[in-house]
């Protein structure tokens, strides 16, 4: 039985004392002892060592104490699994030195059988289990297919994903392919995270904000909408759409457990456009982490006033800066914990 | 008189055949008569030379037949009549190798005399408008002041601005000086580019929509304001910020002609965030442009029967991008032409 159940809670829209808070990027770069890791372990190395992951998961939690544990791993590992290259640059981000352009380059990627491609996830995930022993949940994750997509056609990170849309927007057919094939092989991989011992799942769609609501409904949502609901009966599924207000209404119905928002859209305008009824999560700006602590204090408890105490998780607004300081992070945490 | 006053009635609010059209970042990298002359002469020789600047502002008025022409310039020729040195790099976009970081940098910037330092855009003003011989309207225009900020500080284009970011949350009350600054200076800028001829002014907040709604009430939403409330008696003002459908609401009543938004706003929710009344610009995704044509004629008749003809000036979400075929371009405006 877990100790600390209050994402759970938060999850079901059942009542808590205090919302729940963990922070998307927390067993990263800001930690000290991350990058000491980061030095003598590549990126790549770091998630596929079952220790490694495990040691990177529990570090926040012992040393900030959020209420969740997020697996360390990274959303690009499903394309890898896929049989698409992805390297890791140092500063400069993913790098897909063969990205998908064509039906021909589609032909090369593969449904995998997750056991054998990604076998290693599943190893550190029962690895973190244990050495959590019940403490917090743990969240497993998964990029959403449109993000996933903008990786593999783009071939790098961007601004605007300019190769990417250019794709979907002339090769429609190829596009809708690619995306089915990453849906489908999510949906695998998060169901057998499931069984590995994961308490909860969180689908990022980091650029669904690129597009517009239209086309967002036409190569976004509809492959998100698959996941949740092959995964929604055996576990609570956490959406988080960067920049997707516009979606808010939409997602609402889809079955999810939980919405994230990010800092642009207020607590009353994402309660507005979700309907009021659905737990929310978010949605701090990480640059604000930067502010004087006792600033952070009073920020958290105003956010808190305003999103309300129940059907809420505390969170940043997407994943904390390289530059905060630990005791910036913490003392966000610690504002949470002292609501009352 | 103006023989193509369709955007004056627009921003007026007044019935039209069928509503304006024209495309931020027009006169740019898409044309290739523009690329022969980015290669024989670089950025800010283009912006300070009249005759280029005035050859590349009448280029797309010739080529693909919009209803107004807007001044090709940029937004940080401001900064460097401050003072601040701003150098334009091939690929990389803007530098600025002393960025402001302290009360003492800021101490060297100026408020400058704006015929003495840009004396040259006037120039350019005059002899466009010679040149356009009534035709179209011009537009000039201005950054905000928090979007030129984001420049000054983090000394180059970002995604995420985060030391802009860091400075304003750590060091608010230089941030506020070096803000006013900026406003003074634009807006003694704006009023002469007025007197020089330009018909309306568009303030371009690029980067608002990096901030929390309640940060943009701090650090950018007040010192436009300040700017529209000094043009406004004078000239039509357009404000366009960039993922800023959350402050639409408190532009409504800023005494702008217009607002711009971007594609992620739909029109319905543009319309309703901004209460209906006033006249709205955009919103179509630039990447949309790589469609098909009859996929782009199709999606053009579809944004004017959601925006409505009337109180409505067909725009991009954003600027152009380079790699759009002219054709293209032509028939995003050849569209809005052959609605009836």
């Amino acid at each position: 039985m877990l100790k600390n159940d209050l994402l759970l809670k938060a999850l079901r829209g059942e009542p808590v004392k205090r919302p729940p808070v963990w922070l998307m990027r927390q067993a990263g770069r800001y930690l000290p002892e991350f990058m000491t890791l980061k030095n003598r372990f590549d990126f790549f190395t770091r998630c596929q060592t079952p220790e490694l992951a495990t040691k990177i998961t529990i570090m926040p939690i012992d040393q900030i104490g959020p209420d969740a544990a997020i697996l360390f791993s990274d959303i690009l590992v499903v394309l890898q699994a896929m049989q698409i290259q992805v390297e890791m640059k140092d500063g400069s981000g993913p790098w897909i030195p063969n990205p998908i352009r064509s039906k021909t380059d589609l032909e090369n990627t593969i449904i995998p059988d997750i056991n054998e491609h990604l076998g290693y996830v599943m190893d550190a995930i029962k690895m973190t289990q244990l050495e959590l022993n019940n403490r917090v949940p743990l969240i497993g994750f998964a990029g959403s297919p449109w993000t996933l997509l903008c990786y593999a056609v783009q071939g790098q990170g961007s601004k605007t994903f300019d190769k990417a849309k250019a794709f979907c927007f002339s090769q429609p057919a190829v596009a809708h392919i690619l995306l089915q094939k990453i849906t489908d092989t999510t949906i695998l991989y998060l169901k057998e995270k499931v069984k590995s011992g994961v308490n909860a799942v969180q689908i990022f769609d980091s650029w669904g904000g690129l597009l517009s609501p239209d086309d967002y409904s036409i190569f976004s949502w509809p492959y998100i909408q698959q996941i949740v609901t092959a995964l929604k009966d055996e576990i609570p599924v956490i959406v988080f759409g960067k920049g997707c207000w516009f979606a808010l209404h939409e997602m609402k119905n889809s079955g999810a457990a939980a919405l994230g928002v990010d800092w642009t859209c207020s607590a009353r305008n994402a309660r507005y456009l979700s309907g009021g009824q659905i737990t929310l999560q978010g949605n701090f700006d990480p640059s604000r982490l930067l502010s004087p602590i006792p600033e952070i204090t009073q920020s958290v408890y105003k956010m808190i006033r305003e999103f309300g105490k129940d059907r809420y998780i505390v969170n940043l607004g997407h994943g904390i800066l390289p530059n905060i300081p630990v005791d910036h992070a913490k003392a966000f945490v610690d504002a949470v914990k002292s609501y009352y």
